[in-house]
């Protein structure tokens, strides 16, 4: 494929061959979907999704409708009170999971905190919470916070030693399925079983996987997950995280956070706590209804999409850009990973803000990670062959001009 | 004002005389500052609050400006990323805190959890969590889960026998401000004081208090609070709710719940987890923007509003409402509290549910609480004078007339 797209001593690829690859693309309808402003290169790798072109009519009639007409009397009319469980049925198709393991709540802090308690609860023996070194730092920040009042250790190894890190005394093993750096994504089928072998539980974390690759939790032995319900998945900003508990698992599974949602039935105002069926017990507390409805046609836009297609093309386009940043003089392109990788590559400068900052300028958004990584991502539904063509034409402009260098570039805002 | 309020006789307050109320009421003009159904008396007392005027044009710039346009940008450009502290300092003074003292953040449900780990971890050697029997459910599922990961004792008492339970095991006491049914008022200052005396911290939940009555965290002594977003501070189904801790703990309150937008450089993506400063540190995950856009449109709704004068003007409203209610065949109800109550009571029938549907019907909306209850809220910032005469007189004919035993009113839908 390389050598048709790449002309001879060229660092850009040739824009015909990438219309082409658009044109024979068949997740290449997916992009209507979306209201993307007009001549911008999206490549958030990923913060935030874009905006569902449902979404907007969507979230003005849970207000103006729901909200401003139908008052209270909206939780039983429009549905409200079952969002959570009928998002998480609408999101289990997407990452492998039977309807009812899978609930829309919270954020991934929170319910990495409530899965994670539900494994120590499930293994009271064992004093270990195993997970990698150089994870995202919530999981690791929400590890350290249930340790310590769980009384119990937070192991975390380098990926290579999990294997061996895995003993009896390992209540839970938390990874993340792909890397939010270098893309890596565990093998989820091994990884399980080899934590089921020494009777250790598995948290994964698919905050880059959910809407971006191919995750099969039920076929894959899974225990519980979690992922963003604002990136992949297109929920909007900050949107409702889910949670996953395996059929296993659905009568004793106890979180140690837990709320009234959570409960058999909640509107019998009982004295003390008993867990709902299925996933539905992972709730707590009221439902955040305007940001249920986002996530909702977030969700949607994934109907009908096979996501292994979605896989392949984000692998397609990855290694696209990858190579072509790879020829452009000043920046470094961290190795993509052997196997499966996820939807996302990094490219390393050492003034990394400044040339994200010069490339936004010309239009093409991807994020930063301290101190020297720009993270570009290419979703499937959303990324067409001709935006690499012009992502590394900017990327190239943007170094040969120097122009990152100037003023106006310089690192500001909190965010990066 | 009883005696000119009630015609001689009559069950129904003197319409002339509730207009008139009406016309001298200082609060009349926040009513324009949301949009309510033309002819609905919305009594719901209070499980969401109206929609605020200024929401829908604030949610759809959200939508289709800061997310679709914006896109990650927007988590500088369009103040995203501090909006759980922007709109925690706008609350601040309905609650009488200082600004950096409060966060919107999570729900009630994870507010109680982070906060009372929290106190656990600042008395280290004490083995007993304090609350009140009968309180609102879900504070004592969540504080059954805390209780089981810590090993610590939740301990239930009645009312009147909390003093006494208060003693040198007691690490927290957890205190509904103003009770979810009886509208009873604990004295913050005192419970305060009698806590802090044995060396037990406190936390209250405020949701039936905040944008309800005068409420006064700084000066009364409080430890901790949290409190709905949706309720009486307008802020739209399932809001975001709002954490507190006084100054004397920003330095040492270390939740065991935590994530990394409580971290002090959330963008440095260190290793291991340092506090932020003040309320920040009570932050964990992502914020659920959209929601939080709505919930500033419920914030400010109370602007220029005195807590004191609204908590009067509701007092008023409620014992209107009651005294009309108790002359009602039928119904009963229930006391009110000595000194303080909240802005809403308890009126009850053998078939509320039934009574409630056939109100509704009518276009008066309360909700219920099981077996027998009926909640009517009197916000003191939506409620007229004159819809407690048209509330008096629904509840009159439904009663009057029977047609609550209709079939069409049998109850239905699980939220009540």
């Amino acid at each position: 494929m390389e050598r048709r797209l790449w002309r001879k001593g060229a660092m850009l690829p040739d824009p015909h061959h990438l219309a082409a690859l658009d044109a024979a693309d068949p997740l290449g309808f997916a992009r209507a979907r979306f209201l993307l402003p007009d001549g911008l290169v999206y490549l958030d790798g990923n913060s935030l999704g874009p905006l569902p072109a449902t979404a907007p009519a969507l979230l003005a009639q849970a207000v103006a409708d729901e909200w401003g007409q139908g008052l209270i009397r909206s939780w039983n009319d429009a549905g409200w009170i079952d969002l959570p469980v009928t998002l998480g049925a609408a999101i289990a198709p997407i990452i492998g999971a039977e309807p009812d393991a899978v609930v829309a709540c919270d954020s991934v802090s929170i319910n990495l905190f409530k899965l994670a308690s539900a494994a120590l609860a499930l293994r009271p023996d064992r004093r270990t919470i195993l997970m990698e070194a150089e994870d995202f730092p919530t999981d690791a920040y929400v590890m350290q916070g249930l340790a310590r009042l769980a009384g119990v250790t937070l192991r975390r190894v380098p990926r290579a030693d999990l294997p061996d890190a895995l003993n009896d005394d390992v209540a839970l093993l938390l990874l993340t399925h792909a890397h939010y750096l270098s893309g890596q994504v565990h093998d989820m089928a091994g990884m399980s079983a080899a934590a089921q072998a020494v009777g250790a539980l598995t948290l994964w974390d698919l905050s880059h996987s959910a809407g971006a690759i191919a995750v099969q939790l039920d076929a894959d032995g899974a225990d519980f997950a979690t992922g963003c319900g604002y990136k992949y998945l297109n929920g909007g900003p900050g949107a409702p995280a889910f949670a996953y508990v395996a059929r296993r698992h659905w009568a004793t599974c106890e979180p140690a956070l837990t709320g009234w949602m959570g409960h058999a039935a909640p509107f019998d105002f009982a004295a003390d706590h008993e867990p709902a069926p299925a996933a539905r017990r992972l709730l707590t507390g009221t439902p955040p209804i305007l940001a249920m409805r986002a996530l909702e046609a977030g969700i949607d836009t994934f109907a009908g999409i096979d996501m292994a297609a979605a896989e392949a093309k984000s692998r397609a386009l990855v290694q696209l850009f990858a190579a072509g940043a790879a020829a452009i003089a000043g920046v470094t392109v961290d190795p993509l990973p052997t196997g499966r990788h996820g939807a996302h590559c990094i490219i390393r400068h050492p003034q990394a803000r400044r040339v994200m900052n010069a490339l936004i300028a010309r239009g093409v958004i991807g994020d930063c990670r301290p101190p020297d990584a720009m993270r570009f991502g290419f979703p499937a539904l959303t990324t067409r062959f001709a935006d690499i063509g012009l992502a590394l034409a900017a990327l190239q402009a943007v170094l040969a001009s120097g122009e990152w260098q100037d003023d106006r570039f310089a690192p500001k805002g909190v965010v990066s």
